[in-house]
């Protein structure tokens, strides 16, 4: 009688820092999930969830809800957290995660595979947007323009690798690092020109701080700009600001960018054919969260169907992600 | 000894208009592939193809090929090629097709599926970028963000449908329209403002026309802006030129244009996220052809997996479409 019983996808949230809450609050807007538990290191009772009443469990009790649990979106830091807690999940729990270090993919997609592979589980790695819908783009566009020139920018937005960073110079209390792409560079790719361009040519550093009182600024204006890797390549603006005003305006997690791939047809190469996929995002965890909350449906689906092991954004039918049936997709979609 | 032996997708075009050279040149860029022959239901001695060393053959005779082409990709129109054409092809080979007659994909769909499935083949239709890549970006956003808008912009770009309605005015020789996404409405939605916009405030059509000597041109323009569902419901701009002018100004196949899902997160939907698809294209036939193409090389692995039936751009693991095995992509693309 009354409403149809509908099987929702259990899920699981490990690590709960602003990828872990907007994971709560993207299952809170997918009528096909239900957030069972939030796993954190931190004192449980100390955790007040963005929804209110969601159960905050310890991480050592995870394991004993393994059966109650159909994919755990995992929400730890690539630094150390996944390349730790990835494996051990992975082991019991279908999973998704953002892992994100780009050098060492291969090394903890072949630990994942194995694990997951080995438990019959399913774990889709590296999901978000760069690493993730990025990719995709890339990939979609070398494979139908092979001739063609490949661009990425980032920003206007935070890089937290940056701004940490700076926070650890010496007399820094407070640091946010925006990433802002250079207007000039990116219509030169959008008009089709093609240009080779240098790190600097790309992208300025835009970095705001707060010094500990006595701290010698000029000191640290000039260790941020000669950082090397971080800052050194680039255009690096440094602007001293009040705590205040550092508590007011920059707060905010922004991010976005975009994927151009410029390329030609024709038999001499003379029709240019311009590929571009952008994002624009108020807050960069929040958006994230969206895209792992919907690639743990297709890990569900994935594992229900049996192809276990580890996978990418490369490995996933697209209509896995969408709560649609694909014959409404095909119909109101395509 | 030297090269090893690469085992080269053999193709074959059906249809040899503006799709099925855009197929010709797209294999050519792609070593993986080899065209094998190309299909006509033209004299073959009186086609000529573009790369010049090919086999053209009357479509009679396309059967008798079956073992020695892998994917067939069908180049032919959507009003009366394909839904002929396709089911008949689905039973003896693996296929790729465009068939872009929107509120006809459902049936299509089910009657390509029927006879591929018996077969033992896959078809891949309704492929290119509308439907195609606009498509896969309106469903993946769309799970990424189910708090928002979606808007398509096309342009700009001819529409052979409404040039198509034009020619069938009495009096009018030659004529071509491009649609004309309005840009004031793009701007209102990627600043988030989430408009409601009529037909007319989204696209112009603006249309080029050569009359016959004599024609009342007045009377072809009123016939043109008040035509239903093609013009009556746009701002449509009419101009008459010379036959010299159209054939140096509006033979070009130009096309583009946006999917733009603005979407919003956050507990009371505080944060915009913008997420966006473009094309620029020079040449509308030869892009959807580059991915006709791709999505062929998709056909043959579903295939040599046993995946058989009917697919659409949302069922196809992305990385089928690529070239590079999955390791490689998740090492320099992922």
């Amino acid at each position: 009688m009354g409403e149809a019983m509908i099987d929702k996808i259990k899920l699981g949230i490990v690590g709960y820092g602003n990828l872990g809450k907007g994971a709560e609050l993207a299952i809170a807007r997918n009528p096909d999930m239900e957030l069972v538990a939030v796993f954190t290191r931190r004192e449980p009772a100390a955790v007040k969830t963005e929804t209110g009443n969601v159960r905050v469990l310890p991480v050592s009790r995870a394991e004993e809800m393994a059966e109650d649990i159909d994919v755990m979106v995992l929400c730890g830091g690539s630094a150390t957290d996944l390349p730790e807690q990835g494996p051990i999940f992975a082991g019991k729990f279908n999973t998704v995660d953002s892992f994100d270090t780009h050098a060492k993919i291969p090394e903890y997609y072949a630990r994942m595979d194995a694990v997951a592979a080995a438990a019959q589980k399913v774990s889709i790695i590296s999901i978000g947007w760069d690493p993730g819908l990025f990719s995709l783009n890339r990939m979609l566009a070398a494979a139908f323009l092979p001739a063609g020139r490949q661009y990425t920018f980032w920003g206007r937005g935070v890089s937290q690798g940056h701004s940490d960073a700076i926070r650890r110079i010496p007399g820094v209390k407070y640091a946010i690092q925006y990433t802002i792409p250079v207007t000039d560079a990116m219509e030169r790719v959008r008009r089709g020109e093609n240009p080779v361009l240098t790190t600097r040519e790309k992208h300025i550093r835009d970095c705001y701080v707060v010094a500990e009182p006595g701290a010698d600024k000029e000191e640290i204006a000039r260790k941020i700009r000669t950082m090397p890797h971080y800052f050194a390549e680039y255009d690096t603006y440094v602007t001293f600001v009040t705590e205040e005003e550092f508590k007011r305006e920059h707060t905010a997690m922004p991010h976005g960018g975009c994927v151009i791939h410029s390329g030609s047809t024709g038999a001499c190469s003379e029709h240019k054919q311009l590929f571009e996929f952008s994002l624009q995002l108020d807050s960069n965890p929040e958006f994230t969260a969206s895209v792992l909350v919907a690639y743990a449906r297709a890990a569900y689906r994935l594992y229900r169907e049996g192809q276990y092991g580890a996978k990418t954004i490369f490995d996933v039918p697209p209509a896995y992600v969408s709560p649609w049936p694909v014959d409404k997709l095909r119909r109101e979609l395509l």
